[in-house]
Parts: structure tokens; sequence; C-alpha cells
């Protein structure tokens, strides 16, 4: 049987479930590739480091880069660390070695991806990219390849799996922010810093890289407008739910005839839809397309093994050369091909939004807010506000929490910036999108 | 630009939506294959027969086959026939006269595979079926490469649309099983013969060669135990949504260690559940993998354009190269590869059950069927039974509703067998499959 010589640089959770799968299941991979994929080296910082459970041969541990650069039996390499540097000078060495890289690292991607393809290209390369986006779930070939038949028309998705654990055990155990923080890292489905994920930078990476792939739109993450859950408030997640609807960290990007909306926030689902009912770290997607509808994809979107089964896969496809095709075919993140679709202007787009405020509990509170959202042709389709619990419930201020019907985002921004202004209205109000 | 010249045999529902797409959206598909993809031949039996909404060029539709044989600039050829003969001869036809082919035929695929992926081999062609099972969601190249560093474990899928709109429709709206196929018939989602639609033979069939790709079973459709919704009774959707379920035509395949099990059948899946949420013509898929975990896959399984998506998809993917490669690798249903999964035998299954029955009401019935169950060590978990309504209720017989605790499939058949020979049972009883 033939053999492809297989190399990983960078040995850390994502590397070590790479190492585990070519080393314990060669027979499968065999079998998928028509040929044997053979783990012929594993470089690493730190030669003593413990590696988890798994068992190197003792000649494929090395921390010399050039051993895998020199050699030129090895043809395919998963490169697996993680940042931006030295990922990019490595990557770029590799390829010009004459590597086919499969890689798992959206930030390099989203930050260098059109030098990195580039040069590929250039070197009769390839890069594979599976695992970057949605761990488990196979996204990238869905769009590049399964769905190519259709023009997709819209993407939304839950692609950090930190935020949404955050978020779903905020919502059904009422815990706190901080508090869940804390347990999501014990658990190790946060890092020690887990600003990224929160924060929404991970979910806008991996939205770009869809972005580009699904609507051919060439985005800098860094202009995708993004809300992150770090100050979702529990009493958001409550009303939400007393409005029937789930709080989820949504990606989105939405085809409209003058241009790609794309954003990533804290945004309303209603509940019984698939993506409200996404729970814990779990991941999904929803695309449309013109020809095949709606269709959905849910699975673990990070962890050791779901990720590593998709580095494995893109191996394979690498391996087979199927990966070369696509690659040569789609020429993504070139910097010679027009983007077929250009992020749109926010202002006229329309959706539905969730308001919170505080309010002075005195007559015609409701009326001066209503009057504001009536001068700006915004409808309210529902409004709860409770009677003040506090002895003093005559001068306390109490929660109001309204939902509008459909508004242009310029419309909802500014008559939110008139109710703040109100007298009787104290403290920013708090204004969350709203879908399905 | 390199052109790729195509032919469509069969111009019915599915093959006019592929050659909407190529006609309509040759700017789509080039950019996907690199290529033109060039609609030269559609192959139809009657020239004067009305298209749809389609305007072919003139020179395009012909009633000679030999007009897309003797072309040797066409190169692939969408199979758009459906049932066994002629489509069987017109395939191995192309397939000797160097075409790729591409199908949708899964009645094809289940009755003659073998046959026609070794002639395919044996002459150096290929054969692309994404859209025989559960068109627009992309399960086979999802099984076949993306998800190909895992050993799967189960697959369980609602395979059918046109059983799972009647059975939504039957649970929602309450409505008479021939009321539903009657409506079903009317919006196109039923054929004028449902048969193999509403009796499983559809779902085994596609279940089949799910079971190949995914476990590499070598499994004759027949041999797949299958009960239809033809059977239903609308008395125990009622009954299972008070315990919490419902009941979904479910296509099953677990790999244990003695072998794979297979079977369709109605079954009770526990309401919130992804695939039970599955409703009207939608298909879903959960697989299972040891790497991955689960995905789910939901979308829609049939209708002129979601086939048609898939089919065009395998046009490009057979253009690009991308289909040989795989064909070549996996060597899908070789009579020369042994299978690597048996069918294994249901009798030691475990698995947990409904059972509905009718019982004389009187002092002693319940605890007569309790002992037969306990004496084959099969536990109950709840039960409905409700005082009769009738004026005689003393004599009439009442409807009796078991749930099971995991019993071997084998102890459940005996069981059922002594309690319907009890006296105080009246009528045959309804014995249902319960998931999750
Ligand atoms: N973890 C997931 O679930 C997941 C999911 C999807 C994508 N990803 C992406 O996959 C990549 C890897 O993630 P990870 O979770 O595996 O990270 P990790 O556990 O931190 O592993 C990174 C590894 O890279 C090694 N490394 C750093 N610099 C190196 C150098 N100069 N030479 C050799 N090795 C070097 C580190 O070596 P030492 O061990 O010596 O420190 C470490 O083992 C990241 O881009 C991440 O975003 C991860
Ligand atoms: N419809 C769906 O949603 C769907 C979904 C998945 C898979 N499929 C599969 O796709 C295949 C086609 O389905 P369909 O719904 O498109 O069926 P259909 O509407 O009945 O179309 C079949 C076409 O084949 C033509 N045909 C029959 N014998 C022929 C011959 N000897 N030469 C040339 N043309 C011939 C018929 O021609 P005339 O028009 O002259 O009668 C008809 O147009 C079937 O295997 C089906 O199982 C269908």
């Amino acid at each position: 049987m033939e053999k492809t010589n297989v190399a990983i640089v960078g040995l850390g959770t994502v590397g070590t479930g790479v190492a585990k799968l070519l080393l314990d299941h060669g027979d499968r991979t065999a079998r998928h590739a028509g040929r044997t994929m053979w783990l012929k080296k594993a470089v690493v910082r730190d030669l003593e480091k413990a590696r988890g459970r798994i068992d190197l041969p003792e000649d494929v541990l090395t921390d010399t880069l050039d051993d895998v650069i020199q050699d030129p039996d090895i043809t395919v390499v998963a490169q697996l660390i993680g940042g931006l540097e030295p990922a990019r000078t490595i990557m770029l060495r590799l390829l010009e070695s004459g590597k086919d890289i499969v890689t798992a690292n959206k930030a390099l991607l989203a930050e260098h991806g059109p030098e990195l393809f580039d040069a590929a290209r250039r070197l009769g390369r390839s890069i594979a990219f599976e695992a970057s986006v949605a761990g488990g779930i196979p996204i990238i070939a869905n769009i590049s390849q399964c769905l190519s038949a259709n023009q997709l028309q819209s993407l939304e998705g839950i692609l950090n799996g930190t935020s949404n654990f955050i978020v779903t055990q905020m919502d059904e155990k009422g815990s706190a922010y901080a508090d869940v923080v804390r347990k999501a890292q014990e658990l190790g489905y946060a890092e020690a810093d887990p600003t990224m994920d929160v924060d929404g930078t991970d979910a806008a990476q991996k939205l770009a890289i869809l972005a580009h792939l699904a609507f051919g739109a060439t985005v800098d993450w860094h202009d995708i407008p993004k809300i992150g859950i770090d100050g979702l408030d529990p009493a958001d997640l409550r009303y939400a739910r007393q409005l029937g609807y789930r709080i989820k960290l949504l990606a989105t990007a939405d085809l409209a005839e003058d241009g790609l909306e794309l954003s990533v926030a804290p945004t309303l689902l209603r509940i019984g839809t698939p993506l409200a009912e996404v729970r814990d770290a779990f991941n999904a997607i929803r695309v449309v397309g013109d020809a095949v509808g709606p269709v959905f994809y849910h699975g673990l979107g990070a962890g050791q093994m779901p990720t590593a089964s998709a580095v494995v896969a893109d191996l394979i496809d690498t391996a087979v050369g199927r990966t070369k095709l696509t690659f040569q075919t789609l020429e993504y993140f070139s910097s010679e091909n027009p983007p077929r679709a250009k992020q749109r202007d926010t202002e006229t787009l329309l959706g539905r939004y969730y308001l919170r405020l505080q309010v002075a509990n005195h007559p015609g509170t409701l009326a001066a807010i209503a009057s504001v959202l009536e001068k700006h042709a915004i409808s309210i389709a529902s409004v709860i506000q409770h009677e003040s619990e506090s002895p003093d419930r005559e001068h306390d201020p109490v929660p109001l929490v309204i939902m509008t019907h459909e508004a242009t985002e310029g419309s909802a921004y500014t008559a939110t910036e008139e109710i703040e202004a109100l007298k009787s209205v104290t403290g920013p109000v708090t204004r969350l999108r709203v879908k399905g």
C-alpha cells in the first residue's frame, strides 16, 4: 500500500488528538485515504513535557522544525500551533519547503489569510482548514462543496462553544456570569484568559472565514460589528424567557441586494427554533440556499477529539488529492479575485429589537417612551412592566421591557438615544436584536 | 475557460430542476467547478411533453439516447430516470460509452449497486449519488469524506419526507391517515401510489446505502426489518404524546460488538430531542462518531430544487475530478471487498417498548399482564389506563398503554405473544420501539 508521510507541528490539545487518531486508527485512515497515513514527525517546543496519554514512537517526537522542513518524504503537515507568531512564519516556511498544510488556527487565517493562501497558490501547495470553524461540524466542506449549486442567502451560527456554555448555564441555572466563567475554566471549556471567546472576537474571526466561503466577501474581521456576552445581564435572559425567547451569541451573515450584513451579538431567538435550543458547548449553523432551502448543522464546536476529527479528515482529503483540486478551483482569499459581496451599512437594516430600561414609576412615563418610538415609526409588539416590590414603590425606578416590530437599525439607534435622554429614564437602555 | 459538456437523461421533476440550475446559474457552477458546465443534451421519451417553466435551447432536447452515447464531448451525465428498468440498462450503456454518472435513483442503487459500481470501476468511470439519500442534506459526502476520521457508532434518520409529513399532520391536526395521504398527494409530497414511501421501502433502501457508507456493511435492503406508517393508529400518537413522546418513522443503524442492528419502524422519540421535532416533509440524520461525537443534520429531503442542488453539486465534483478520487479510494459496493460489519440478529437487541392493548375491564387484568412481563424480566416504566367512558363500563374493553424499561427484542416479542393469549386481552397488541 502507498504511504503518505505526515507531520504534526504543535502537540497541544488538538495535536495530541490528531496523533492519537493517526497512531491508534491506521486501518481507518488507510481505508479512507487509500494509502497508509504515517505519522513521521511531531514537532514540539519542549521534549520533556508530558503529552497526555499518547505513546509516541521514539523517533517521532522532535524539537527541531527542520526535521520536517528538510525531509522531502513528509508531504502533508498538520500545523497546530495557536496564535499569530510563530505560527505564521512556520506556515510560510512549511509551504516553501513543499508541504501541503492542514490547520485549525482561525485567528491566523482571519488575520493573514490572503498572504498565506497566495503563498500556497504561488508554490502550488494547498491549505485545508475545516477544523478552524465549528470544530466537529464540517461546515467548510459543506459550504464550499456540498452546497455549491446554491447562492447562499443567509448564514446564522452559534460559533463559540465557550460563550454558549456560559449563556446556557446562566439561563438554566440562574448563575452569575463570573461563577459560570470559573466553572467553564474548570471543565476545560474556557481558557485561562477567555477574553477572545466571550467578547465575540473568536466568533467574528470564524464568521469572516465563513462569509468568504459562502458569499465571496473579503471581510476584515475587525470590521464586523461585535458585541460579546461579557456584558450580558441575567435579567435579560429572564425577561427574554418570559417573552418566549432565549438569548444566544449569534453570528449572522445575511445577503441583501445592497450587500452583506454581518454581525456578532447576543440575540433573542424564539424558544423551540433549532438555534435557540443549542445548549452548552455545542455549535450549530443554519444556512439557507436558493435551491436547497434551509440546512441545519449541530455538533461539538471544539474539544480535542471533535477538532482532531476535522484535522484528520483534512489530512486524508489532502493525501487523496481532493484538497488540491478544491483549492485550485475555489481560489480562497485570492488577492486577485474581486469580492462578490460587500459588507453593507447597518443603518437601513431591518430588524426587531428588545429594549430594557429603568424608568421612574410615575404616570406618563410609558406614554413618553411610546411617543419617541412612534416618532421613529417603530411599533411595539409586547411590553413587560411589573409593579415595583419596593416599599417606596412610588419613587423607585422599575424595569420596563419592550419588544418592537421591525424597524431599521438606524431608527432603533436614534430612538434609543432619545429614550435615554428622557428625564423619566434612568441609566442606559439595553438593546438586543431579535430573530425568528 | 475550460468547458465540461453535461447531459441529463430523464427530464422529470428532478431533471427539470437540474436543467434550471445549469441554464440559469452558469456563473455559479463555473465558479465552483473552475470551468463552464455546459448542458449539451437532455434526453426525454416524449419531445412534445411540457417541461414546466424551463426554456431549453432548441438543439438540447432529444428523444434519442444515442445523441449522448455517441457524443464523446459529453463526459458527465445526470441519469434521472426513476425505477429499475430501463434506468439500469441506460446506466450501463452510459458507463460503457465512457461517461461519468450522477444519479438520484436510490431504488436502482439499493437493488443493483454492486453490479453498477463494479461496472464503473472496471470501465474507469465514477458514479456519484448524493441526491439518492435525504435530498438536500449532503449526508453521503459527510459520511464518506467529512467524518472519515471516525468509526461511526450509530446513525438514526428520518429519511422519508412523505411519511414524516403524514405523521406530523396526523399528530398535530389529529387527521385520519387516509385524509392526510390525500392532502400529501395534492401538495405533491406523495406520489399517486405512495406505497413505497409509507410502507418503509424507500427508507429501507436509503438505510441500506447509508449502512454501506457508514459501516462498510453490505446489506440487501430486503433484509432490513421494516414497518411502515401505513398501519399507524392515531391513538398511538395521542398516547405517545401523553407520555412525552412523538412517533416518527425512524431508520436506525447501531453498531454493536456482534454486528449492525438495522431497522425501519415507527418509533417513539422524546419530545424536545432534535429528531422528535423534525416536522412535515423535512428529513434529518443524527450520526455519532467515536471522535467527533454526535452530529445532527436537518434539511429538505426531497423536492425539485433541494434534490437538484445535490445533483448539481455532484456534477461539479465530477467535473473537478474529486468524485473520481473518492470513488477510486472508497471502492463502494465492491464485490471484492469483504463487508466490515454484518447485520446482527435482533433477538438479543436491547430496547424499550411501548405496548398498547385492549383489556377487559375487570380486576386482575393488569396483574396478569404485569406478571407476564415480570416473568420475562421486563420492568414497567409507566402505564396509562383511563376509566371507560362507555355506559357499559363494566364490560367494554378499555385501552391500556404500557411503557417498559430496557428489554431484549426476543423477550419483548415472546411476552407480547403471551399477553395476546391472555383471556382478558382482546385483539392484537401494538408494540413500538422507544428511543431517547
Ligand atoms: N482546543 C480546541 O478545542 C480547538 C478547537 C478548534 C481550533 N483550535 C485551534 O487549534 C490550534 C491549537 O489549539 P490547541 O487547543 O491544541 O492549543 P494548545 O493546547 O495551546 O497547543 C498549542 C501547542 O503548540 C505548541 N507550540 C507553540 N509554539 C511552538 C513552536 N514554536 N514549536 C513547536 N510547538 C509550538 C505548544 O507547545 P508546548 O506544549 O511546548 O507549549 C502547544 O503544545 C489553535 O489555533 C486553536 O485556535 C483549537
Ligand atoms: N422528486 C424528488 O423529490 C426526488 C428526490 C430524491 C430522489 N429522487 C429520485 O430521482 C429520480 C427521478 O425522480 P423524479 O421525481 O424526477 O421522477 P419523474 O418526475 O417521474 O421523472 C422521471 C423522468 O424520466 C423520464 N424517463 C423515463 N423513461 C425514460 C426513457 N426511457 N428515456 C428518457 N426519459 C425517460 C420520464 O420521461 P417522461 O417525462 O417522458 O415520462 C420522466 O420525465 C428517481 O429515481 C427518484 O427516486 C427524486
